[in-house]
């Protein structure tokens, strides 16, 4: 065992707040699981939702995301981490190639481009909408679910299903902040149509190029902000006709601008991501 | 305006977490109370339960602490807090008097001990327990509340009152992990007998000198740990011949060493506090 000191910094992204590390010098992210969890803890840690590490393929150019969520799980990747990320690399003074930066992640590779207001743009990729793909049971397996509905303690909502990697039911309500969040969330999330559970987005349309989301994440409850969950709400808006390719999705967290684009079918996602400090933190680290 | 670069340490005691700033070169506070709840927010700030300053009056040896909650209101003083300022002062280096220092405080002068094995041990003062005192209507104004009836809902809790600069109302339970705290809490804090409303903390008497505490604090609901609840519920023990006036207290955060010294009449509260953390945060401060 030695102690060493941990250079970090913590950055948000709509409030959704991670603990960004320089680890270039490695190919395996500096920190276990289990520090992860111990960084994250708000009273006894630094706090955060998630670890995110920069690793480097040893290539130039070759940078590479990895993600502790704040229970040691790793996801995929993470809409609003990566746009922190980008940010970080900026800070750090890495170069880009016309603005934008490749990044190796878990759901593939990845591209953040830097925007000169300072917000940051991610290709979220295609949602997939059959049933199948979400999964959910609401429909036959190649079938599409567009406003329909679904019982809830005897109640009926329209619901529209949307997959962004992960399952997402989209309800349009008119009034969102009177929606009972944390109660309604958690009967959407394991209604047994959703095998995999899903992710539950209530969504007021205020305008059809802005829109007010209230959100419940699988596992997580009430959160700031989700960003597959503001990308999955406007896809629904545009299949019901009720948003713009190109609408403003305000969470509670702060605003997140959503483009699908009609060409190649992607979705665009632009928000920002601030650092807020910088520190160091002693560890006792086993020596390999 | 001018953008500049604030030092600070994070330190915990018992979970209870506080962002330390070296404030020696000024005589007020360094941040406003509006950039204390900036700073204390745990997403979009650096967070923490309340911003400390380390202040001098220019004299040698003559320190000051001072406080803003989270919510930026000035509280006296703080027994968690005080002991990480003493664990911050260690650590800046500033010689002691016998192992102790000194702090001016709007609760007075306090009394801190840096002990051999790094646990920090505060004078805590003496307990009141009149019941106008505390205040409480349980009994007349120059008469205790010892193991006396408090109605809830149409059931009965004996409770004891002590206040240690602040009121708490101390009950004895079986098995404190089963009471339901918040909703119990929040009626104790704002019964008609407390005029000032109430700490609340229910006790399992694990042996006489180990005893279980669950709080609940005024304005602040459930905690992982009250310093002078602590005190509070030792005295109420002691009081109702269940504890030693030498006693550990288990709080959900940890223990602390409560001794209620029969000569004084003063409670001494000995635990951890632990610093996490060193950072920088930039912020444009307006200058004077």
């Amino acid at each position: 065992m030695t102690s060493q000191t941990i250079a970090f910094s913590k950055y948000h992204g709509l409030g959704n707040d991670f603990i960004l590390i320089d680890n270039c010098s490695s190919k395996e992210p500096y920190l276990s699981p289990q520090l992860a969890i111990k960084y994250c803890d708000r009273h006894f840690g630094i706090g955060a939702d998630g670890v995110i590490f920069l690793l480097s393929d040893g290539a130039q150019d070759s940078y590479r995301m990895r993600i502790y969520n704040s229970d040691g799980s790793e996801p995929e990747m993470c809409g609003n981490g990566i746009r922190c990320l980008a940010k970080f690399m900026q800070d750090l003074e890495i170069p880009t190639i016309e603005n934008q930066y490749f990044l190796q992640t878990g759901a593939g590779l990845m591209v953040v481009k830097l925007n000169a207001d300072g917000q940051v743009t991610v290709d979220m990729g295609e949602p997939r909408l059959l049933a199948q793909e979400i999964p959910t049971t609401l429909a036959d397996r190649d079938q599409k679910v567009i406003n329909q509905p679904l019982e809830i303690d005897g109640q009926i909502w329209n619901v529209t299903t949307v997959s962004m990697g992960n399952p997402h039911c989209i309800t349009f309500v008119a009034d969102a902040d009177r929606i009972p969040l944390a109660e309604l969330g958690i009967k959407f999330e394991h209604h047994p149509v959703f095998p995999k559970r899903t992710n539950t987005e209530f969504i007021e349309v205020v305008s059809s190029s802005y829109i007010k989301m209230r959100v419940w994440e699988r596992g997580a409850g009430a959160t700031l902000a989700c960003g597959t969950g503001a990308c999955a709400s406007v896809v629904a808006g545009v299949l019901n006709g009720k948003c713009d390719r190109v609408c403003t999705v305000n969470l509670p967290g702060g605003d997140l601008q959503i483009h699908w684009d009609t060409t190649t079918n992607h979705i665009f996602m632009t928000g920002t991501a601030e650092r807020v400090f910088t520190g160091t933190i002693s560890e006792q680290l086993s020596v390999s």
